[in-house]
């Protein structure tokens, strides 16, 4: 056994149980009235974001105490410990508040500095995407494999918003949105989800932070996918904040081009 | 009774008929393989949405032959009837077929060209709007309501994809944007139930046709919010293609400023 299936055996069942708790709490609070408050950095936090990551690190805690956490919310806590657990409660906060069904709730695990586990909990229609480093990505309990796309022109390419990408940012990207055949914006993490489901062949942002896509790296890659920075590095801890994922290494490879023609990332 | 109320009662119980028959057609075939061609425009149409106007169009001719219907898949009916119906099987079609959960059945009717009752349903959580000129939207059955916003420094903003655009449009879009509070992207025609139900505040759009735009007109205006195109005019039969909702007078007259500056659309 390698250490990443070593992870899957034994540490599959408490991410499960992380992301039903996740379900059972974000789900009746869906479009109720929450207070949201202003993080340093301007990005919006609500009191479901903060209660949920408490109960996830308090779950993770008494099962393995010697394990880190690192969460959206509430910083880090032994992120030297060879295992670390990273939480994003409500990745996509913004569409929580306003309503839109396209929020989730993120649960990765490192070893060492890199993802190997990752469940995307899709609490507004109780869909779920888990990820294990070395084995075939699963949707809801059935296997979710990429689908081919040989080229950028024959590619479906979603990104949040426009405004998450600085002016230099936008430029490179629009190479490859105009490259692109099916442009759709929106989706927060789910669209990766969807890469993995083989509905969308290209996604590419830029405000990633370690806990936005620890756990989107393993559920790609594990549906035959490919995720990385904008430059091919592998993603993990001291990665910079853009990320592209592609179901198929060709459109993969023409895009990071297109993305670094005349700028290196 | 004034006509419009007369269709509250009239015509409801169809309305609704059919908004149960779009939920029970599209929920399971969300996510499924189908056909997909491109229709002259360039835009995509599967056969989920042929199917489900086809479906949609049987019942209303059964029950009220002497309508007109205008869908956006197989073209006008008797338009120059007192009542026609307007259907459009799946707003959003591309996030459907991208598995993005923001797409919905819309069904409206008007009297002499004006919008004067609409139906949401949004089947991938079993959401509906029901918006009737004179009377309160209902959500799920109970009332919707549009919240206060004074100015569009305060204002939630959302629309769809910036590609939706033409360079003048998106200039003057872009003045509403950067004037606003929170910019938001995707969300097809479920934003303008959002801002009925007082989660965003501001919609701005520049491809609506009738189809796109009918059914939601009574569901906005009847939660107490506007909706109008670009020049505050109403919207009906012969409406230009540029829409915009908002929850607060005050925020639509101020957005209608900032996109008419400069040029009078």
């Amino acid at each position: 056994l390698t250490a990443s299936e070593r992870a899957a055996a034994e540490f599959l069942e408490l991410a499960i149980e992380l992301a039903d708790e996740a379900r059972a709490f974000v789900r009746p609070r869906f479009r109720s009235r929450v207070s949201i408050e202003a993080k340093p950095d301007g990005s919006p936090v609500t009191e479901i974001d903060t209660a949920l990551e408490a109960r996830l690190r308090e779950r993770i805690h008494a099962r393995f105490p010697e394990h880190g956490v690192i969460g959206e919310e509430a910083g880090a806590e032994h992120a030297d410990a060879d295992w670390v657990w990273v939480l994003d409660p409500i990745d996509g906060t913004q569409s929580f508040i306003l309503g839109k069904p396209t929020f989730a709730s993120l649960i990765g695990l490192m070893l060492l500095g890199r993802p190997v586990l990752g469940v995307i909990e899709h609490p507004a229609l109780g869909d779920r995407w888990v990820g294990v480093a070395g084995s075939p990505t699963l949707f809801n309990g059935g296997p979710a494999r990429v689908r081919p796309c040989a080229a950028v022109a024959d590619a479906a390419l979603s990104t949040t918003g426009p405004n998450w990408f600085s002016d230099d940012e936008l430029t490179a990207f629009d190479r490859v949105r105009k490259a692109s055949k099916v442009q759709h914006w929106g989706g927060d993490c789910i669209a990766f989800g969807l890469v993995a489901s083989g509905f969308i062949d290209l996604v590419i942002e830029s405000s990633h932070h370690l806990h936005d896509f620890c756990a989107l790296v393993p559920v790609v890659e594990g549906a035959g996918g490919l995720m990385t920075d904008w430059a091919g590095r592998a993603l993990g801890i001291g990665s910079g904040r853009r990320v592209i994922a592609a179901g198929d290494k060709r459109a993969h490879a023409e895009a990071l081009a297109l993305l670094g023609a005349g700028k290196s990332w």
